[in-house]
C-alpha cells in the first residue's frame, strides 16, 4: 500500500541551519532530533554544493567551486528502537522545491560524470522552477518529479565516510524514483538508525549522466517506522514511477551502446544519444549533455548476450516543443 | 512520426522453410530475397532453439539441447541500392506469436545468463500465450509485447559470424521496445545490406537475465527503405514502449543494486528482486529467475557517484492476482 500522501501532519521540522547540517556519514554524530515510530518530519535541505550557486551563477562559478561541502545532508534522525539488523521505513510524503535549480558539469580532468573525457570545459545552466514545468533552451520544458539524491542512514563501521558513493545502508543512490508516494526500505546498521537526507533533484534522467540532477534546495517530508519483519540486504523500495515523462507510454528516440563492457556499453549510448540531440535537435553538445542528465533515462536492455551487452538512452519526444 | 501499422500491404512472404533460413552472420551469403525500398516483408522466425523445444518439453530437453542450431534467422534479404554507409530503416508493423513460448536457464557450467554461478541445473517453462496475455504460475499474468531479439544485417566482415553478440550492424541486441509501430535504423556495410530476423520473444524484462525472453515461433512484418540522408555509429530507434505492462505509471517493487563496477550491481539487483519474488510472492528461486527475465526490467539509477555505481530491478505488481 502506497503511503497516503494527502492526509499526515508533521510532528517536526529541521530547518537547513548549520546546526542540522552535516557533511559525512558518521555513527559519532549526535542526532539533531530523536522521534517515536510513525513520526512525520519535515527536512530542509540544501543544494548540493551548499549555496555557492545561485541563480545569477555562469560556467565560470562551477570552475572555481569546492567539493568540500559537498553533499550538505539534513540530520541525523534517531528513530527510537531501530536496532542494526533492522529495516528503517521511509514513506516520502512531500517534496517541495523552492522555485529554482541547476545541472552543472565538471572540468574534464576532475573526472566527475560519464564522460569527463569529452568535455574539457564546465557547463552549468539554472533553471527556473514553476510548479510541475521545468523550462530548458529552445522551448523545451521537462516534467517536474522531485526526490531526494541522498536518503540513508549511518553505516556501523565507525569514522567518517565521503557521502559521494552510495552504499549498503543508502546515501547518493540517485533513485529519481523516490518520489513523494514511494517508500524506502534501508538496512539499520546501528542505533537509532541515524537518518539523513539533501542533494535533491526535481528531476533526473536513469543515469544522471553528466554527475547532477536538476539540483534544488527543497523540503523532504518523511514518515518513519522501524521493521523487525523484513530483512534487506541492499535498499528497496515500492513506486509509482514516474516511468515516462506523462505518466504513459509515449514516443522515445533511443541510441544503443553496444559493447562487451557495461561501461563501454554505457558511454556509447550516451555519446550516441548526444549527438543525436545536437544534430537532430539543434542543441549545443554541452546543453545535450545536461538534457540527458535531466530527463534521458538509460535501460539494460540485456546483459547476456556474450561478449557484447546492449545498452540504450531513450529521450522522450514530449519535451520538445511541436 | 510512427509507421502507420493498420493499412500497408505486404509485398513478399517468406516461410521458416530450411531453404529461407541461416544460422550465421555472412555477407557471403545469397539473398533469399531482393525488393525494392518501400517494400513490405513477412518474415515467418523459428524459435532460438530451431525447434529442439515445443509445448512438451520438460527440464530435462533443456539439459539435452544443442547450441548448434541458435539462432535459426529468416533472411538475408538484400534491399535494393542499399550501399555501405547508408541507414536501413526497418518499420516494424506486425508481430505475431503462435500461441506457445518458453523461458529457459541453462546448467550453470554453461555460464549462460546473468548468474549462471547461482543455478546449477537447468529451468523451463513452457508459456501459454493468449491473444495478449501470458500465463504464469500462481495466477501471475504478463502482457504480451512481441519483438524480434535478433535484427539486423550483415558486417562488412566477412567470413561467418556468432549469432549471439549483438554488434554495429544490430544483431542480437534484444531491445524489448521493437515492438510494432517502432522504427529501427540500421547501419548498412555491405551492398544490399543483407537483412534478416528472428529470435522473436512474446515479451522480456529489460536485461533478459535469465538469458531468454519468452521464446516464440513468431511472423514479422516490416517496412523497408534506405536512408542515405541518416548516419548512425550503431543502432537507433523510434518507440512508444511500452515502458510499463499497462501503459501508465503503475506500482512497482524495486531492489537496488550497488557495488563499484556496473556488472556486479546489475547482478546485485538480480539476485535481491530473486530474493524478494522467493520470500515474498512464494515463487521457487527458479520461477522467480525466470519471471524476473520476462518482465523485470533493470534500469541504471546512477553511473556517476563514484566507486559505486547504482542498478535497480523493477518488478510491476499488477502481473501478480489480486
Amino acid at each position: 500500500m502506497p503511503p497516503d500522501t494527502t492526509e499526515y501532519s508533521v510532528d517536526h521540522r529541521l530547518s537547513d541551519a548549520e546546526r542540522n547540517i552535516h557533511r559525512v556519514w558518521d555513527n559519532g554524530l549526535d542526532p539533531v532530533l530523536t522521534i517515536e515510530p510513525g513520526d512525520v518530519v519535515r527536512f530542509e535541505c540544501r543544494d548540493a554544493t551548499d549555496r555557492q550557486l545561485d541563480v545569477e551563477s555562469t560556467d565560470e562559478d562551477v570552475h572555481d567551486l569546492s567539493f568540500d561541502p559537498v553533499h550538505p545532508l539534513t540530520g541525523p534522525v534517531a528513530i527510537e528502537g531501530a536496532q542494526p539488523g533492522d529495516v528503517l521505513e521511509v514513506e516520502l510524503l512531500d517534496l517541495q522545491h523552492k522555485g529554482w535549480g541547476y545541472n552543472a558539469f565538471f572540468p574534464g580532468d576532475m573526472e566527475l560524470g560519464l564522460l569527463p573525457e569529452d568535455f574539457e570545459d564546465p557547463g552549468l545552466y539554472v533553471w527556473d522552477l514553476e510548479g510541475d514545468v521545468g523550462h530548458f533552451v529552445n522551448g523545451i520544458e521537462i516534467p517536474l518529479d522531485p526526490f531526494p539524491g541522498v536518503i540513508g542512514v549511518a553505516p556501523a563501521e565507525d569514522g567518517e565516510h565521503d557521502t559521494l558513493p552510495p552504499r549498503r545502508v543508502g546515501g547518493n543512490m540517485d533513485v529519481k524514483h523516490l518520489t513523494a508516494g514511494s517508500t524506502l526500505y534501508l538496512p539499520v546498521e546501528v542505533e537509532g538508525a541515524l537518518f539523513s537526507t539533501g542533494d535533491c533533484h526535481a528531476a533526473q534522467g536513469d543515469g544522471e549522466v553528466c554527475v547532477t540532477g536538476v539540483e534544488a534546495p527543497m523540503f523532504v517530508t518523511a514518515r518513519f517506522d522501524v521493521r523487525s519483519d523484513m530483512d534487506v540486504d541492499q535498499p528497496q523500495f515500492e513506486t509509482a514511477g514516474p516511468f515516462t515523462p506523462t505518466g504513459h507510454d509515449e514516443p522515445m528516440y533511443g541510441t544503443t551502446g553496444i559493447a562487451p563492457d557495461l561501461m563501454e556499453a554505457t558511454k556509447l549510448a550516451v555519446r550516441h544519444m548526444i549527438e543525436h540531440l545536437h544534430e537532430e535537435r539543434g542543441l549545443t553538445r554541452a546543453e545535450a549533455y545536461i538534457l540527458a542528465s535531466a530527463i534521458v533515462d538509460l535501460k539494460i536492455n540485456e546483459v547476456v548476450d556474450a561478449p557484447n551487452w546492449t545498452v540504450s538512452a531513450y529521450v522522450p519526444e514530449s519535451v520538445f516543443p511541436e
